[in-house]
C-alpha cells in the first residue's frame, strides 16, 4: 500500500533499524533502562538540547502526554489545549485516565495554534473553586494542522502560562517536522522558548516504537520514573526502545527525515493546488490539508488513493512521511487533476 | 555481561528479530493493528490455543495484567493474588492504578502456588457493605518461585473462583515455561482448565517488547480495545509489536526456547547442589532459588556473578533465559563449589 | 442577610427540620442506612415514583450526579451534556474524578436545553478507536438557566439516546421546581419519559444536607452501594440524612415550596421587566437573568444585594428559595426601577 | 432498640441537636463554607489546638482519611497502615480510590498499635522502581480494638515516619476517646507529637453527620478545598455540618461524652470479666472485646443483644457511645453471668 493517510503507516527508517539489530548484539543487559544503550541515548539527547534535561522514554504517544501532563497537573486542575489538539481529540480521554480526571479546557485559534490572549482570557475566566484551576497549557508542534509556532509565538505563550502559575507542556509528536521547518535549534524552540517539558516523538520520525519524555526544569521530573512504571510504560528490554533512537540521532538522520516529509508536502500542495483545490492551511510541516469536494475525494479513493477526512480541519488531510516517494506525489497530483477535470 | 539476574536482561532471539527486519519490507501498512502482520499473528494465537478467543497486544507485563484485571473488577471490588505475585510485589501499585482502586487481597499458599482452600477462605471471609468483594482471582503460571500448577490444581482454583462469580486470570510472564514443563497444550492450560484471560508473555521469551491479553470469554472482551488505546497501550505501528511474535510461533520456537531456559535451570540446580546449598523450590520452570549464606552470594558476587536476593522466595533467585549458555551454568557451578569450599 | 445568590443560601423548611429532630427520639438505630427511617423514606419515594425504583441516599449534589454518571460508563466513555450543565461548570472536574477519566462532551442548545438534532451529530460524529464513544446523556431539570423540558423534549432526547445505546441521567438539583412548573406527575417526568437514572435534589428545595439518586433501571444500581461506601458517600447515621425527606414528602412540601420559589421567580421577572432590563429567558423555574447593566448591577450592589454573574446564561442571575419573602421581591423591583432611573 | 453494635448506632447529643436547630434561625446564609457559622467553628477548633491549622469539613470518616491520605500521597506511592486499621478493613478500597492507586502496606502490631521497628522495617524494605514508596503513615487514635498510644509511642512513630520522609496522618474517628483516656491536650497528642494532618471525628462522638480535617502543616492544606470540592465533599449548606460541632465544643461536651463512653466502657469490662469471660485488650476507651463462646454469644444474641464479631481483633466487639446508660451495662452483665452459668 502507499498512501497519504498518516505518518504512522511508514515502517521504520534504515538507520534506526540498524540499530535495533546492534543492539541484540551485546548480549545480556540490565534490564529496566540500566542498560548501556539507554543511558548513551540520553546523553546525546542531552547534548542534542544543549542542556542537563532528564529523559525518560515511553511507548507511545497518548503515554507520553498524558503521563507528562499528570506530572503538572492534579485531578481537580485542569489543563489548556487547542480544540483540535490529539490530547483533546485522539486519545480517548487518555489524559483524563492518567491524571484521574484533570480536565482538558479546550481553547480556539486560527492555524490549529492557541491564541494568547484567547488563552489568557480562558485562565483568567473562573477562580471559583467549582472550577478546576488551570495548572498547565499544552502546545502542538508542529499542528494538528500542519503549522508551526514561531519562536515568537511559543515565547508570548509561555509567558502567559507562566505568569499565571501554568506549566508548558508541548506535544512533539512531529517536533522533528518543526525545527527543520523553523531552522533553529532544538533548545531554541524549547527551554528556550520557556517549555518545560517535551514530549519528543521518535515514531512518526522513523522508529519503530516510543517516545521521549523530556523534562527541561529537572525539579518536575521527581519521582517521574514510578509514574512511569506504575501505568505500565517502563520497558524491561528496554535498550530495543531507546537503541534505535541513535539511529535517528547519528548524522541528523531525524532532521533529515522530517526535512523530506516537509518538502514532500510542499510539493503535494503545489499538486493539490495545480489540480484546482484549495489548500487550507499554509503547508509548514509535513500535513496538507486539501479541500476537495466528497465527488473528488470519492474520485481519488476510487482509484486507490488512501487518506483520512479531517474536516474541522479543513479538508482530507493528506500526511507525508519520512520515506514518501515524490514520484507518489506527483501520481497523486496527476489523478487529481483528472478527478477535478471530470467532476 | 552473563548473570543469572533476570530473563530480561537477555536479547531478541534470531527468529524473532528477522520478523521484525521482515515487517519492514511491507512498505506502508495501516496503523493501530489493522495492518497485515497483526491480521495474521492474532490467528495464529487462535490456532495455537485451538479457540476462537480475542487476542490484544499491549508492551509490557504490568499493563498486560493491570488492563486485564481493571475489565474484569470494578474500583470497588477486589483481586485475591498470591502474596509473592507480580501484581502485588513488582508493579508499583498498577494494578490498582489501572483500576482506580480495586483491592488486592492476598493469600498464601506454598511454593509460591494459590491454595483452593486459603482461596475459599479469603472469598467468604466477608460480604459487608465495607469489604471490596472479591471478583477476580489470578494466578501465575509458571509461579514466581519456578514452580508449576498442575492442571488439576488450576481446575481446583477456576472451580471456587467460578462458584463465587469471580473470574479467572492467569499471569502467563512466563506462560511458556509452564506449558513446556507440563508438556500440556495451551488450550488445556488455559480455558479447558477455566482461565478467563490470560497475559500471554512474549518478552521474557526471546521478543524486545510486547505481551499478548487473550481472553477466552470473548464477552469480556468488549470495549477492551478502549481500555488498551485510552491507557496508551495501543501502539500505532504495531506490526513491529506483533509481527515478532511470529517468530515464536513459527516451528514453536516459543516452547524450544522455554524448553531450554528449563532445561539450564534443571542443570543450575545441580550444579547448586552439587555445591551444598539447598535449592529452596523444586525446579519446574527456569528459575533456581539457591539457600546461600550472605558469605556465599557475596563471594559469588566478588566473582562478577550477577544475581538478586528474593529472601521471601527462599534465597538467591537465579533465572535463566532463552539464550543462557550450558558452559555459564556449569561455570557458576565451579565458582559456587569453591565458594562453599573455602566458607 | 436577603439576597437572591442562591437556593442554597436558604435553610432548612420547617416540616424537614422537624424530622430532622425527631429521627434523634428513636434512640439507638442500625447504620448505614439499614435504620427504619432511611427504609420508609425509601418506600414513600418508590410510591411517589409509582414504580419499584431503587433509592440512595448521596451528601451533595456532585457526588449524586458523578457517582450515578459514573455507574452508566466506563472511563474510556462518555457523557454528553448541555455546555451550560452543572456537571460541565461547576462540579470541579468531579464527574471525570469519580469515573477515572470519562470525558464529557458539550453540546448546544438554546434555552440551556439539549437539542435533539446536535445530540444525535454528537452521537454519530465519529465512532473510532481514539474518542471515547458517548454511552451516557445528561439533562438537567429544570435547567440552568430556569428553563423546563417539556414532556415531549424529553422523551425525544431519550428515544435518541436509547436508539444509540446511551443511559440517560437526568440531574434533578431542582427537579421539584419542575415538577411544579410543568404540572406533571414525578413519574412522567421521568421513567416514563425515558430517564434511566434521577438525582433528586433535596437541598435547593429545604433539606439540610442530602441528594437522593433513584435508579429507575434496577439492573443499573447493581453494586450501586458499593460505589457509593467506596466514594465516602455511605453516612454512618443515615437516618439523619433520609429522615427530613420526610418533611418534604409528607402533605408534598416539596411541591408547595418549589411552587412558592416558582412563583417568587415569576414576581422577580415581573419586577426585573417592570424597571425596563431585559428577562433574558422565559421564567419557568425558580431562576431569573437579569440583562442588566453594569452600571445598574453596581448600582444595586451598592444597596446591599447579593446576587452572581453568569454572562454565559445571559446577565445577573437572580435565584428564589423555597422561603423568599414576597416583600424582598418587591423591594428589589423598587430598588432596581430606581437604578435603572437614575442611570 | 439498645445495643453495644456501634458508636454510630447511637443519635446526636442535644447539644448538637440545639446548634443545628439554632443554625436555621440565621435566615440565608452564604454557603459552600463562607457562612458565620464555619468560620466559627474553625475558629474554635484553631483554639482547642493552641495552632493556626488549617481546618475542612467533610461528610464521613472514609471521605475524611481518603481526602487526607491523597493529599500526601501519589498514586505510585504508599501507606503504611495496621492490618487492622479502618482505611484497611472498613473503607472498600476508599484510600486507593481516591489516591488513583495508593497502596496501603499493612504492618503488625500487638494491642492494634503500630510497632515502630516493624514500621521502619516496612519502611527500608525496599526502594527499587517495582515497588510503591511508602509517603504516608497513618496510626488510629484511639485503635481499633480499643486500646490507646500514648504520646511516647505516637512520638517514637512519628520520629520515624519523619526520618524518612513520611508524613503522618492520624485516624481520630475515637479521638475524643484518646484525649479522655490520656488526659492529655488536643495539642498534645497531635501536631506536639508530630502529627501532620488529623481527622477529627464528630460523628461517634455525637454529631449527625460530618468529621473535620485538621491540617497542622498548613503547607500540605494547599488546594485541599479543591480537592474536597472535586470529590463530591463539599457541602453547600455547610452551617448545618459545621455549627452542631459547636455543641460539642461549648463547654467541653465532647470530652463529657468521650468519658462517659469510656467509663462505661470500663464498667462493661467488669461486668464481661465477672461472668468469666476473657477481655480481650486493656480497655482504654471505648471499646470491650469479649472473648465469648460461640455458645455465649449466641446465647446473648437470643436474648436480644445486637453486637458484631471482630475475631481478628479477639472476640465480639461491645462498642460504648456517648450515651450508653449504665443500666444497659448492668443488665448486659447480668444476662452475660447467666449465659455462661448454664453454658
Amino acid at each position: 500500500m502507499q498512501d497519504f493517510a498518516s505518518d504512522n503507516y511508514a515502517g521504520v527508517c534504515p538507520e534506526a533499524m540498524r540499530y535495533m539489530v546492534n543492539a541484540n548484539d551485546t548480549g545480556h543487559e540490565v534490564a529496566y533502562g540500566n542498560d548501556s544503550w539507554t543511558k548513551q541515548v540520553c546523553d546525546r539527547i542531552r547534548t542534542l538540547f544543549e542542556t542537563d534535561c532528564e529523559v525518560f522514554f515511553v511507548f507511545n504517544g497518548t503515554a507520553a502526554n498524558s503521563l507528562a501532563l499528570a506530572s503538572l497537573c492534579q485531578s481537580y486542575q485542569s489543563v489548556i489545549c487547542h480544540e483540535l489538539s490529539h490530547v483533546e481529540t485522539d486519545e480517548c480521554g487518555g489524559p483524563e485516565f492518567f491524571s484521574n480526571g484533570s480536565k482538558l479546557i479546550t481553547s480556539r485559534g486560527p492555524l490549529g495554534k492557541l491564541d494568547p490572549v484567547a488563552v489568557e482570557a480562558v485562565i483568567t475566566r473562573r477562580n471559583d473553586i467549582h472550577w478546576p484551576r488551570p495548572k498547565a497549557m499544552t502546545l502542538t508542534q508542529s499542528t494538528e494542522v500542519g503549522t508551526v509556532y514561531s519562536i515568537a509565538e511559543i515565547r508570548a505563550l509561555t509567558d502567559i502560562a507562566h505568569r499565571h502559575g501554568l506549566a508548558v507542556h508541548m506535544d512533539g509528536a512531529r517536533f522533528a517536522n518543526a525545527v527543520a521547518s523553523l531552522q533553529v535549534t532544538p533548545a531554541e524552540m524549547t527551554w528556550k522558548a520557556g517549555v518545560d517539558v517535551l514530549c519528543f516523538g521518535g515514531t512518526k520520525n522513523g522508529l519503530p516504537v516510543g517516545e521521549a519524555v523530556v523534562f527541561f526544569d529537572k525539579a518536575r521530573a521527581e519521582d517521574f520514573a514510578y509514574r512511569v512504571k506504575q501505568a505500565g510504560q517502563l520497558a524491561s528490554k528496554m535498550r530495543f526502545i531507546s537503541a534505535p533512537w541513535l539511529g535517528l540521532l547519528d548524522n541528523d538522520v531525524w532532521l533529515r527525515n522530517a526535512r523530506h516529509a516537509n518538502e514532500m508536502a510542499r510539493r503535494l500542495a503545489q499538486e493539490v493546488a495545480s489540480a484546482g483545490v484549495k489548500v487550507a492551511h499554509p503547508v509548514q510541516a509535513n500535513a496538507v490539508f486539501a479541500d476537495m469536494t466528497p465527488a473528488t475525494s470519492a474520485a481519488m479513493r476510487a482509484k486507490g488513493w488512501v487518506f483520512h477526512d479531517f474536516i474541522a480541519a479543513g479538508g482530507c488531510r493528506l500526511m507525508c512521511a519520512w520515506d514518501t516517494p515524490e514520484a507518489l506525489v506527483e501520481r497523486f497530483g496527476t489523478d487529481l487533476r483528472a478527478a477535478t477535470a471530470t467532476a
